[in-house]
């Protein structure tokens, strides 16, 4: 098999957001990476203070790069990855080039992550929403955080029911065979519906760590056959305290690029994930070691906002302290982060949520 | 010491050139890299076929990106890296960089790879020559090819005279520490006023390479004491046949990744540039074994061009099958090629040309 994605998303200078944190990662793996850039910024933009916008890319600049690798017979990814789009231009391209693959590429392995927002906010136009749902019936994986898979079905995952009836809609309706839902927060009323297993949580040996309260649930949903319901796994996650950039981008990557889906000793997907998982917290957790020894990046008691609000500075630095650090992880990654773990941390493998469809 | 290179180089989308054979190599080593992408293509320039143009960046452009970092704090690299630049516009955003790191930055890391050309022809505008020249100045260490260099001096590297003059003059005149001369073809009538030790060159013991008749001189000449001349350290490299793409852009990333001047074990820039030596032609032989397995790749007694010429289609297949092979090479280049070595290649180390100011 040759081992190609062609990665369309966000590069920033400074920092892992986008194919920035796709790309290293992939390629230790080794993955050939293809990296068509959708933005060219100077840094992610929870930096907020910026000294222009940088350049998001146009509809026809996309179509240049991809006309021009076609023409010289180098559009012919065994694996497509699409992440941030940032105007419908560059979204009408995308979903014309992922068509033009799904049909000259028997078995083209797409994962579209459909990056609308996050913690109940878009940050994207709302134009993207259609766009995005007219990209599902290409996808073969899509990742939505919870606040995405709520925008993309149309209503809120407040109950059991209404998780199941999203995952029949995107399988039946729009037709995506596997879904991965990265992070659906365990709220004190969805608790009350989980089995007990998914909520009690175990967090991993790791000193120097602020949690939250809440863990977060990973749910991994195959659809192997059409005419029965899909296979259901799950995982719960302990949750690191703060907002860190570029998370899902390196979790979607790593979903992809642990992706094998000729081994069938376990689930592909849920094997996938849990790789995913396993590698994005051990980037994490260390991060967020890291970023802990930056003078002032925390004071007890006080929120990130009121803390930037007293002093300018602090909100750059904070960002750049957070930065994932992919660098120096060679080990981690090569390893799906089981390098980084003792045996008794709970990150061995996804679940069977056996009575998911009829319980 | 903190490991941050900022990086300033073309991007395609397909392959290794610039940004795109500098950036993993480096992050595997340990470095930071800060990516700053000058032109944004599909693919090399040696393709041919073009949809478009992609685009170039221009200096406003550049300006953006860079204050954009500044503003946040993220504009504070330990090293500096510049490759192609594609015009006047940026190579002038460029030098005011150059000019406010060196400034602000104390011991900042330059390396400049001035990109004019190769083989004889340029491939940049003719106005880039004195901005090239104008850059030299703000350089710790410089990496021309013979081309390169002869236009930057302005006269001919036809015997060792002249070859003195022009280290002379960039160690003097231009007051650049370190200049590294990537490769000065050994010609017949180079081989005349050569060292004998410098022309009987061992091929690495690697099967299924054509190598080419000319070997290549490698020097690295430092001037570490402003009254005195430099010390000049030189190596003979065995020259693949067939031309491969982004391989000085491979090379220059080495030496800067591999240069610790607080280390006077040995002369630090011989030890960089042997390590980077080692590590390219690594790289350089698995791809030329791995490209003539591609079929078609090459037939004796035909030049590339009789044969692109009789089928359309082979130039860019010829060219898609000599992309450097990084992926997949993390030994290669974590090991400074020393894996891919056997003992007595000749590769261990360069050697000091102690008679070359005075012979």
């Amino acid at each position: 098999m040759e081992k190609s994605i062609l990665s369309i998303q966000s590069h920033v200078s400074h920092g892992f957001v986008g194919n920035r944190a796709a790309t290293f990662p992939l390629q230790i793996l080794g993955w050939d990476v293809d990296v068509v850039n959708t933005v060219n910024f100077a840094n992610h933009s929870g930096y907020r203070r910026r000294a222009g916008d940088g350049t998001k890319s146009t509809g026809e600049q996309l179509e240049v790069i991809f006309n021009g690798m076609n023409q010289n017979g180098l559009l012919e990814p065994s694996r497509l990855l699409t992440g941030y789009i940032p105007n419908g231009g560059c979204g009408a391209a995308v979903l014309n080039l992922a068509r033009d693959l799904r049909g000259k590429t028997e078995n083209l392995i797409y994962l579209l992550d459909p990056v609308l927002g996050d913690n109940g906010a878009l940050y994207v136009a709302a134009d993207m929403i259609p766009l995005y749902r007219a990209l599902l019936s290409t996808a073969t994986i899509i990742t939505p955080n919870w606040f995405e898979l709520e925008t993309l079905v149309g209503f809120q995952l407040d109950s059991l029911s209404a998780l199941r009836k999203a995952l029949e809609m995107l399988h039946t309706e729009y037709r995506v065979p596997h879904v991965v839902i990265s992070s659906l927060p365990i709220t004190k009323q969805r608790a009350t519906w989980l089995p007990t297993s998914l909520t009690s949580l175990s967090k991993p040996l790791t000193e120097g760590i602020t949690w939250a309260e809440e863990g977060l649930l990973c749910i991994a949903s195959s659809r192997l056959d059409s005419s029965s319901t899909s296979e259901v796994y799950t995982m719960a996650i302990p949750q690191i305290k703060g907002y860190f950039s570029g998370v899902g981008d390196l979790f979607s990557a790593m979903v992809l690029g642990h992706y094998y889906p000729e081994d069938r000793s376990t689930n592909p997907l849920a094997r996938a994930v849990c790789n995913a998982v396993r590698t994005t917290h051990a980037i994490l957790r260390k991060t967020a070691i890291a970023s802990a020894r930056v003078p002032g990046a925390s004071r007890d008691g006080y929120t990130d906002d009121e803390l930037d609000a007293a002093d300018v500075d602090r909100r750059p630095r904070r960002m750049k302290a957070r930065e994932l650090r992919l660098i120096g992880s060679i080990d981690i990654i090569s390893t799906a982060g089981k390098s980084a773990l003792k045996e008794d941390d709970g990150f061995e493998q996804m679940q069977p949520w056996r009575d998911f469809w009829t319980g």
